[in-house]
């Protein structure tokens, strides 16, 4: 289960804001869903950037495509703009979206009038399907394009996450059928990712791909010497006692070289 | 002064490591060196992957592309490869990158032998030129490929921010010349996005491309009910006192547009 992530918003790229929605979602796919972030593109609020960066995302075929952020009513919300022109379609007003819309106020007791910059939020491109924004106003939308299942989230965090959690997860993880996945860290001191990594290649290669994932985090150096790591082990599988399995024996292969090469654990 | 920027590492598509990297870059040139990040890229250890990303940047262009990560002496650590594929060069061992390594270790009196391992951390691609590493050992390098200046820095934030303040910001700051910025925000009670939508693209369109910048970014609800929002405006231009007057101008127009429709500023 292959997923891209699509984050526009000029206050990311003008180091504003920390990109705290793209790192949400790809521990979500990972840790909870077992699917495979393959890469996370951020794009400025243009429309021409925006509709790139969609059709490059789809020339590679992910199963899923999460965009984030752009929904609004303001002038710079392009979004939907941005996913018409990448599909060669049309935005219309869509008299669902304007359904949820009034829902979304009505739930909230605001007693708003559609203006033309609230019917913006609702007006998506044509034969995408929106969702209802649960905490806020502007509707997602989705939409299956050939392999590759879209969808266009808000990128308020507390919006972006129930609506991932109730329309995307499932998916993914029906994709991605049954999953297990566990995880060892060791911190060790007196070893440097150098000396230990003729190692790693020999666990790697012995192990069927995507089986197991090793490596090493450099954690700067002891008493400004002696330097130390974090080896971080983690195994996955269809099969939970296998995987446990599999991680104990990694584990001890990594402790007897840790000893062979003079280092500890602490 | 256009900036690209690709980030390397499986830990940040897994959802471990927060991308504070990128939000750093984006900070230094925007606010410190007056440049435009255009697009930030994060791809996985892989080295086709790492070079599709590559090659697509350089085709879009831009004056400056900085890489983060995949230095290292692990078999993970692809940087090197993956560039060299992209530009359609060799890795070769260059004895100014082991003179450097040699020196990092001598810096922290650390006597370790050139491994294989080691080794590979000077195997950069044909035509770069090593950059000294202050702090860690992994060498960093550069190129001007075609209108591109090519860096590639480690992934450890401290390594990271030292050679990018030593060698990149000088030449994003020289090649954009004199430059100012200046910015208020107002956080304000009782507008909208939508509300005050409107008079933004009004705003924006009485003032030259790129003088200001103009966003609202929604702030919740008071009481469930009563929306926030806090309003940025950004003047930037030559001309320091030219600057400040237009942020002047452009702050009174909003705060007249806040009484009319009501809000206050908290």
């Amino acid at each position: 289960m292959i997923v891209e992530i699509l984050c526009i918003g000029n206050e990311l790229l003008l180091g504003i804001t920390l990109n705290t929605n793209s790192h949400w979602l790809c521990s979500q796919v990972t840790n909870v869903g077992g699917g495979v972030v393959r890469r996370v593109t951020v794009v400025r609020d243009e429309i021409s950037e925006i509709s790139s960066a969609i059709r490059e995302s789809l020339a590679r075929n992910p199963d899923i495509l999460i965009t984030t952020g752009g929904l609004g009513a303001t002038y710079d919300d392009m979004t939907f703009e941005g996913m018409a022109i990448a599909l060669g379609k049309k935005v219309v007003l869509d008299s669902r979206a304007v359904k949820m819309l009034k829902k979304s106020y009505s739930m909230r007791k605001l007693h708003y009038e559609l203006t033309k910059s609230r019917l913006k939020m609702a007006t998506i491109p044509e034969g995408f399907t929106p969702i209802q924004n649960p905490i806020g106003s502007a509707p997602a939308i989705m939409k299956q394009a050939g392999i590759t299942l879209i969808f266009c989230l808000p990128g308020v965090p507390s919006e972006m996450k129930t609506i991932f959690e109730e329309h995307i997860l499932p998916p993914i993880m029906k994709g991605v059928g049954k999953f297990a996945a566990e995880e060892i860290n060791y911190n060790v001191r007196g070893i440097s990712e150098a000396m230990i990594a003729p190692a790693l290649i020999e666990i790697i290669k012995s192990h069927p791909k995507n089986t197991i994932y090793l490596k090493t985090h450099p954690r700067g150096y002891y008493r400004k010497k002696t330097p130390q790591i974090r080896i971080q082990m983690i195994s996955r599988g269809d099969d939970k006692k296998e995987v446990k399995k599999r991680l104990a024996k990694m584990a001890k292969v990594i402790e007897n070289e840790i000893v062979k090469l003079n280092g500890t654990i602490c």
